[in-house]
């Protein structure tokens, strides 16, 4: 595994970005946000993903110039368009505007449309709970998913972040709809493996943990069967509805396409309505009672979302980041040409 | 099966209610979310919850003259405290104000402390959808859900209610984290009949879809394993450290004095920054496309979350609504002497 560090890797990214044609001040906050995805271990969402960004832009899908504007607000609610901008700039962007409505009315809430794939979603819980405030926010997708009771994918996985400020270390949780994604389905079917649960349906509609046949019958299992079907409509139609832009079967179906989403960004700063102290207790004591839970493996204490980001981001900058060799090599060399 | 109609069910109801030692105005709304609860087919958490829900008033639990009060509040966001009241007072009431909030500031949330069982969740979405408003809410439980990796429950399963108006027919999700109820599991169990999914772990460890042995083990699966163990987490968090009440590990353990838990309403009033036609447009776009998906057995449409409930409440009021006859009984017996 090649490691690199973290601000070679920030470094590289920006450089890219300026390359790309973005602004100084947009191509460091990209790379930033590129750089700290691959630092807490969300490889499939970071440096990875460069080359399909990179191409998403080419074909015209993502412009890079384009910066997000109010197009209407009442209080603290507000309707934002992308303009098919650069999706993470965009969605901090509007995380940050949820966080200052918030700051001002206690809760604030922003829904973004026409803008594009926002890399991974818990960026944003982070940007909130780094500023002390809870955050709420989703996106869809292209449709990927059947809904229950159907074989054609017509729903998104609209990956969901509840993000909590915590002084002993922020909980974000980063779920999307389906059980596994088709990145981890197909890392299951090259090595061969079983799924550790059911995640879809094979061919003959039976279900099963054969990641390759449910590469086949394209029909992936959405948490909870019913429940996270329903849930995934329900998120698609507050974040289409809000923001008046494109629902989940208006997307373009090609991924390296999938432009014009539409998101949700709410933000509540509880330090309007209560003490830290009294927080910073509720949280520890729910932290701790977890902690007491009996493990079904002893050697494998029960966690909480985001605990194990925390660590592989200590890991990482201690030891370097893990890159793809290949894709490190073209992004440092084209960067320091 | 012995259906009585509507109106009998809420003035048997109201009755009640008067004879527990509700205020009369009270015991009319009190008696309407349990009438039309088990009008719309709910019927776990209708009339059939009645004797529990008069244990909890018998026991001290619940106080049947507590009415909520403010004790916070800061722009569009306020803190209630419950007094240990009523469960679907308490909701309605907050669910209300938080509705006032998003009508003033575009969005709402009230964060409820102290406060008793809602029974059905889904009526507080069905409340907001009827005034045209958007509706996220939840509450925490008494711990029944193991957190994944432990064998032991130190989670709720947390009902959570997602609400979206829509002229031609509201969208109500109302969902708990666990895949099955403990409800859902005895009629299982006592049916003999295998559960569709697997519904959680036998004494042994391994998943299974035998209701009787999740009963034994009492390990219940959230929904999409680790994934609803997350949600359920978080839900738990937002809800205790919002209201500066109890989180599912503080409350007590026996179902007729679960008291004291905390729940969130979030509203969000769409008419602020759009076009009710606008709403209407993408709205039935995306059930439209959910209607074109192929089914898996023709001959069962995919469905959306309180299309079942339109159809089972049209049904209900036409044949009378069903219930216990035993549970009728006592009830009409009582009231009416």
């Amino acid at each position: 595994m090649l490691r690199v560090p973290y601000d070679d890797l920030y470094a590289a990214l920006e450089r890219a970005m300026q390359g790309l044609g973005f602004e100084p001040d947009r191509a460091a906050k990209c790379a930033r946000l590129f750089a700290e995805t691959t630092r807490d271990g969300v490889y499939t969402h970071g440096l990875n993903r460069f080359p399909r960004f990179v191409e998403s832009i080419a074909n015209g899908s993502v412009n890079v110039a384009a910066e997000p504007t109010k197009i209407a607000g009442f209080g603290a609610l507000e309707r934002w368009d992308g303009h098919r901008g650069v999706g993470n700039l965009n969605a901090s962007a509007c995380m940050q505007r949820a966080i200052d409505l918030a700051r001002q009315h206690g809760i604030g809430g922003v829904a973004l449309a026409n803008t594009n794939h926002w890399m991974r979603g818990g960026s944003y819980g982070w940007q909130a709970a780094e500023q002390g405030v809870f955050a709420i926010c989703w996106t869809n997708t292209l449709a990927n998913l059947p809904a229950w009771g159907a074989t054609t994918p017509t729903l998104g996985n609209n990956p969901l972040i509840i993000a909590i400020p915590r002084a002993g270390g922020h909980i974000v949780l980063d779920m999307a709809m389906s059980q596994f994604s088709y990145g981890t389905l197909d890392a299951y079917s090259k090595r061969g493996q079983p799924l550790p649960v059911d995640g879809g349906f094979d061919l003959a509609g039976n279900l099963t943990k054969d990641a390759a046949a449910i590469e086949a019958s394209q029909r992936a299992l959405p948490i909870g069967y019913w429940k996270g079907s329903g849930l995934s409509l329900v998120l698609d139609m507050l974040a289409a509805m809000l923001s008046g832009g494109l629902a989940t079967h208006q997307i373009p179906l090609d991924p390296t396409r999938e432009s014009g989403i539409s998101q949700i960004f709410l933000a509540v700063d509880a330090g309007t309505i209560a003490q830290p102290q009294e927080l910073s207790r509720i949280a520890d004591g729910i932290l701790d009672s977890l902690r007491e839970a009996t493990p079904a493996d002893p050697g494998k204490p029960v966690r909480y979302p985001g605990a194990q980001t925390l660590q592989l981001r200590e890991e990482n900058l201690r030891l370097g980041v893990p890159v793809d060799p290949e894709i490190w090599r073209r992004i440092s060399d084209s960067s320091s040409s």
